[in-house]
């Protein structure tokens, strides 16, 4: 890739930033109809509540975290640090003294596709991160990669500025023109789902809620009162 | 597979049921010769205590959890739901909503070889679940699956109506027909276990207490007073 | 292998192994020139303290925990039991009654490239194990091994008397003949890391701190103040 | 699990089975509606043609293949070799000297959910293998398991007797009662491919041959003609 | 994800995808700065020769292959079907029936991050495959995906019309609006590489024909012309 | 780990390295009990006929195949290169350019617990390889290791010096002490083994052979003659 750092992103609009933190991954995923998730591997490192903010990316190489040093002078309060490699690697690129760093800076969480180290300060800190492993290994600062350039973490495209929402869930990408379009879907889904919660608290069926049974029917769905005992493969009592 | 509801199954004996969750999953496992165990990858997704209930069955396909709905309806006090795959997958196919109209239903647990979401509203409504992973991926509601037929769950066979017993060392399966054998032995098992377990604290050797010398000498196992410097390749001080 | 055990090892500096279990696994495996760490699969079954102590090595087959009840005999107070396997095993070697025994010898922990059982009981008891996999599979005592030979668990060399330090970072291993010089690597990395730590918190940038400005120029990185809209392909405002 | 061997097992119909062989795994497992399908780290060996025949099963530990000695004897002339294990596995409980004792008991293949080894020699018998690796690991002979006993192999139930499909694509099970129908159903399925296979080859768009473009279009597909620079946004040329 | 089929694609350059092709996936990948690599668990189902050509791109369900259905109405003469998913998956989505209508409309080649089946046939037809798997398991045909939308397939981002190269090393992408240039790199980098095959063929040590020894040298590589006997620790004869 | 090249290594007998070749790799892993053997995610890249050799040693970084090219000086005719990592990475660090230079000085084989490239034109020159993976990810030339001093590779201990076999079984590491001893071992049972295949071929039964049916009864094993249809429970016809 070429050796670049863009110094100035564009930013998504703080107030859907706002709204994508309190509606979490799950809902955020749903509202913008099931694209932009990053693979399971990615998990948090301690039980951080839900973020978001908007993406500074960093490119690295395996066993090399040279980039995240650059990377820390263009995030600013707010940011989310994100991290891709361009091959899979579990060596620890980020520790506590990166943490201090980042704190200093305002920045708000971690999403790496490598490991971390320090689980523990970092936990103590307070500082949220999103990795793929917990490794002590060492990294080398020796190549080149590039800040604020498109990239592909966990299986997910980011581009510099996109909104990132991570929670106990895993981490979700919002295309940075698409914040506030899906930060209102969100939060209809989401008073949406309450009423729903509800009803299903109660007692009412999922079935009936969302009025399944037909299709359920029309598709060929058979039920059945015979009472099988598949031990000895007899039907009835 | 034939999509198919079976309404009514064949349930296992309360009291076996009740003595199984005290037990515990490596003592039942033990109990029963050590067969039945899921996989590794079947993990708690937050630390809830061991249980124990009558397996309602689901067999459903990767990305679709339409017929998780439909099993809730078959769901009674106590039960636990459990959902094997057509293949491997670990997107979410179950979170918050489904969970209140399981609990709704006095269902006491989940395990599901595929991913869930909502990990963090889970634990917090104390409903414990045994998944493969954590992964928001939403799903479809498309394709027709079963409930209540046997289904092999992380590499288990689950026939409705057996007894599953989930702890924090994993999930493991007991036979409706065995359960009250099974029961027995675990109990008695672990009785016998108390009294090892002072023995051992107390400084007793397990070489000692299980009569192991022996057999260990008579397969040929030899006793070196040497000390071996592994760095210099010396022996002797 | 030769079915083996040796009673008696060297045992590293216990004044070295007090410092490099203050200074934990991050930081001695820094100190030792980033090399002896296991791999990142070798997880903490709870959330324990860090720990460092001489290591009892055992070799043993997959699905086979006899040679674990011979090395307990071994251990001494302050020791760390660390078991190899010929072979890649997720089974349970290991659960709360071998647990009850190395208590009653005083040993630390327990570091195994296999799975444990028991994880409840482990941290009710606060014994300290490091695992490849918590699985209640149970174990046969059939096959004979080794114990106090050089071992490779999880993909580093252990040697009988090498001080292990684990943390919640993983496992490094430290060759007992360097000890000392390690532990007093690590102490002072560790007092040098501690101003670093202060600087970077207040702002200063590790750019700066390191230096890294300079090398990063010769080597090529451009630095570019356009700023491009990647969802149309636009630079500038 | 009860250390016994069945010496007599209910074998599937002749008929049934030379059909099955001849039609192929993808098409039977399509046939019998998508179940029974084995996982997919289940490769063959070796470029072998396709095979089917009733399972000899044996259920046995990680890292020994004595049942595999006991199975040898209970095998005739058309039989598969089924192995399942109680825990995963990669070790070679497999290689020449057995496959030496199947050939000379006319058993058609083996289908083991572990390691083999002698992968060459295999090769050059001609005898056909499906496994999970290729390991040289040894193997002991300790413990008992079972012969002709349930078991689940690489995620699939097979019950002694039961139709084994195996070729290029992977292994699947046929239970023995519904051998004929299965049969039958996949000569039909076959049948109707060559058709549909040379109508495609000839241009017929699969849209088109099966009627999808109403049910597309009512799901709510949409065809664009826009031509989208997806590098600079713009639409049109 | 919107359900949008778009009909009308840009292509690459033909002259440029001749000369990719030409140089394969390593060299490609060199001269393009090493990017745009999909992962290593792409590999080809046989022995095909290297290809390159236009993507087609689908973005499908796991365990549904009906856009694969509609996706084959867009291809061209020399196009290459790239298939990305929402979720990781093993299930067969294309197999012989599928391949007989790609070969009639002159598709080059399939990439796919999901499994394929019908592996023997695909190579009897000589239809070159790059899959994460080979598994029989038959799809669905229920859910809406899209066509010639930017997909992340194993890792990399393809663009509708971008140029894929795939060969025994795996797959690489090469975005449309750089094909010339980086064919263009590819062929030099390629005539280098011929003349330093010959010399290093010859005998000469790549550390004097890249001029290594310096930078060795000044980053502190040692040379020493001691024996160690690593076994017995001692130095010198 | 210190950056150094030991120019002089004590290589194996030459007889006992034709010996263990000849043998190959299951025959050799056995005689010497069991041990040394690499895990099978180690794999030849092309169908090479078995090899022994010297193991000459690297130790690199991942992403980073610099010390490759310091290796290429300090090999002889008829040695094995062998590369371990500090951490898990499948880039390509070997190419056809480096195999070059191998074969010019007589190497035998690589083996490499990371991935190559280059992988049809290395078996166009006959050059065999051992991987972790195929893939053509490009490496960096940045930061030192060291060269023949002892590595772990996959899960293998490998001195400089000592005995490599690799076959199309996977790699057995040989210490070179042991050489002799082992290759006359080897040679033993590869003697002994022939006449068991012979035996075995004409039908006679391991049990007999081997003379397990005392010890199987002794542990327990039971003989049924019942016939049970597991499908309706049913014992006998």
């Amino acid at each position: 890739m070429k050796p670049i750092v863009y110094r100035n992103i564009l930013r998504a609009d703080a107030g859907a930033i706002e709204v994508l933190e309190r509606c979490g991954v799950a809902t955020v995923h749903e509202a913008q109809s099931r694209v932009g998730l990053m693979k399971p591997h990615m998990r948090p490192v301690w039980k951080s509540p839900a973020i978001a903010g908007s993406a500074v990316t960093v490119l690295t190489h395996p066993g090399d975290n040279w980039m995240l040093h650059v990377a820390v002078e263009q995030c600013q309060k707010g940011d989310i640090l994100v991290v891709g490699l361009v091959s899979d690697c579990t060596d620890g690129l980020f520790g506590e003294l990166l943490a201090n760093s980042l704190v200093a800076r305002g920045v708000k969480a971690l999403v790496i596709d490598a490991g971390i180290r320090d689980s523990r300060p970092l936990e103590e800190m307070g500082f949220p991160v999103w990795s793929r492993a917990i490794h002590a290994q060492g990294s080398v600062k020796e190549t080149l990669g590039a800040v604020n350039v498109p990239v592909v973490c966990a299986g997910a495209l980011v581009n510099p500025g996109d909104v990132i929402v991570a929670d106990s869930d895993g981490v979700v990408v919002v295309p940075r023109p698409r914040a506030q379009d899906v930060a209102a879907a969100s939060a209809k889904r989401e008073a949406n789902e309450e009423g729903k919660r509800k009803q299903l608290a109660s007692g009412v069926l999922g079935l009936d809620l969302y009025g399944m049974r037909e299709a359920l029917a029309s598709k060929g769905l058979e039920y059945s009162d015979a009472v099988v005992d598949w031990y000895s493969g007899r039907e009835g009592l």
